[in-house]
């Protein structure tokens, strides 16, 4: 059983990037910059958004924090937006989900340029991406594809089974699986609460994606013995053995799951790592974009 | 076995549009218009465009044909297109495809207007498809979605196998019958030509919906009794028994398939006259949209 280590893999991508931008600096080139916009003070939001502020350090692009009332106005959210989208000098940037019930967030969602939308949740970015054009890629599903690559994991072929059909992950991840290149050119099944004997499906695959938003959802009766096995739930669940009371598990009951696996994700140190990376990979397209 | 009649079904379609139109102009409304780019004289492009026009006369709308030569350059195309984008009296318009080797089809449907894509090829439309907003669908799968829901075909938690990742018919189709919507809400398995065991994958279908462009490639043995089979394919095939020399031939080899099935589409007279319909009615959703 070999580890796909998100975490490992994520390192190697943004010590990429750091080089990049290292020649951009040297050549007196402009620095990358992303933006990220905040609405409120969501605890879990506000960790979400400093992780991607302390990436872009990392990697030495530059990186501004928009921080909005959590009662702001659909129209004062929008002229913020607008704001990015004008500013030459921010190549990307993200609007952080969710939020406030008050907002329509499709709307905010397609208000963002295309160009900068680096998050790739606007209809042109899955547009493109459903065409097989090049453009930004939603930052989960691409992470996944990266692993995929560095471990040069076999897909042609192969059965590809992706249970949750989310507009961030499932769907998107779906069509990646299926397109005519590598990673892809799998058959590929989308499953999700209304398929019927889920747990055969699931066993069917030979590259089985969790995204079902269930703990421990999938056991090991679920899982074809060599199977790759990728997951991408988070889930915080009690544990008084842990000094902090609690501990992360994924979608996958992982221990019982690993050993008939020829590779297989954990949770942490998976996808999650890799949605970040991700991310400053889109920053640094939409800069050569230009 | 229940035949799936597109030409019933969008016999029906252009009825209710007619009807729609005849109120709008008892309003004294804008009469829809929509508009036909052809580039060439090719014999088969030149018959679908006449045949879009034709249908505009049957359900009152105007329709605009703009005949262009075979060797215009991209940059004329692009301002001519550039000139129905903001020509406020056309609510919709497409480009018949194919065009000349000279000429770029990506850059040329990305340059049409979203609002006006009554084709529904545009990444925007196809992103809204994704995330499950209201927007213009591919005119063929559109079209399908249409038949299914005329004969109360159930998909809920059916198996759903798409034969074929084809931008405007497969991949789109795989997206709708996984919406969480009716038609819809199926465990959906898109297959290629790279997939294995590809008779297998077909006979495991509740619904199969076949867009592979080989003639009367699906036999009886892969597809499940009760199956629903939906026929995209349109083929001539040499027949000296027939006046005209040949007849029309789907993807499924229908005499010995009909048999086995719940519900099946035939060729000629299934799929082919619901896109026609299906435009007509994006066109109606373009008016609509203003």
């Amino acid at each position: 059983m070999q580890l796909v280590s998100g975490k490992e893999v994520s390192n190697k991508v943004k010590d990429e990037i750091a080089l990049e931008v290292q020649k951009l600096k040297n050549n007196g080139s402009k620095i990358p910059h992303l933006a990220a916009v905040i609405v409120g003070k969501d605890g879990a939001s506000q960790t979400y958004v400093n992780a991607k502020v302390k990436a872009c350090d990392r990697v030495g692009f530059n990186s501004t924090l928009v921080q909005l009332d959590e009662d702001i106005t659909e129209e004062l959210l929008l002229l913020e937006i607008e704001k990015l989208n004008s500013n030459i000098d921010i190549d990307g940037y993200i609007v952080q989900l969710p939020l406030p019930n008050h907002i329509n967030e499709q709307k905010v969602t397609e208000s963002v340029d295309p160009k900068k939308d680096v998050d790739g949740f606007h209809p042109v970015s899955l547009g493109k991406m459903l065409l097989h054009l090049p453009g930004f890629l939603p930052a989960t599903p691409y992470g996944i594809i990266e692993m995929i690559k560095h471990y040069n994991i076999p897909t042609e072929g192969k059965h590809c089974v992706v249970l949750g059909r989310s507009h961030i992950v499932g769907s998107p991840m779906s069509v990646l699986m299926a397109r005519k290149d590598y990673p892809g050119n799998c058959t590929v099944t989308l499953a999700h609460s209304r398929t019927q004997n889920l747990d055969q499906v699931a066993a069917s695959a030979d590259i089985l994606i969790v995204a079902i938003g269930k703990p421990e959802f999938v056991t090991a009766d679920m899982v074809k013995e060599g199977a790759t096995v990728i997951d991408v739930g988070i889930h915080r669940i009690e544990d008084v053995s842990k000094k902090s009371g609690f501990r992360l598990v994924g979608d996958v009951k992982f221990d019982e799951v690993a050993p008939k696996c020829a590779f297989i994700s954990p949770v942490p140190g998976g996808v999650g790592p890799m949605t970040i990376a991700s991310l400053l990979k889109n920053t640094l397209l939409a800069v050569k974009g230009k």
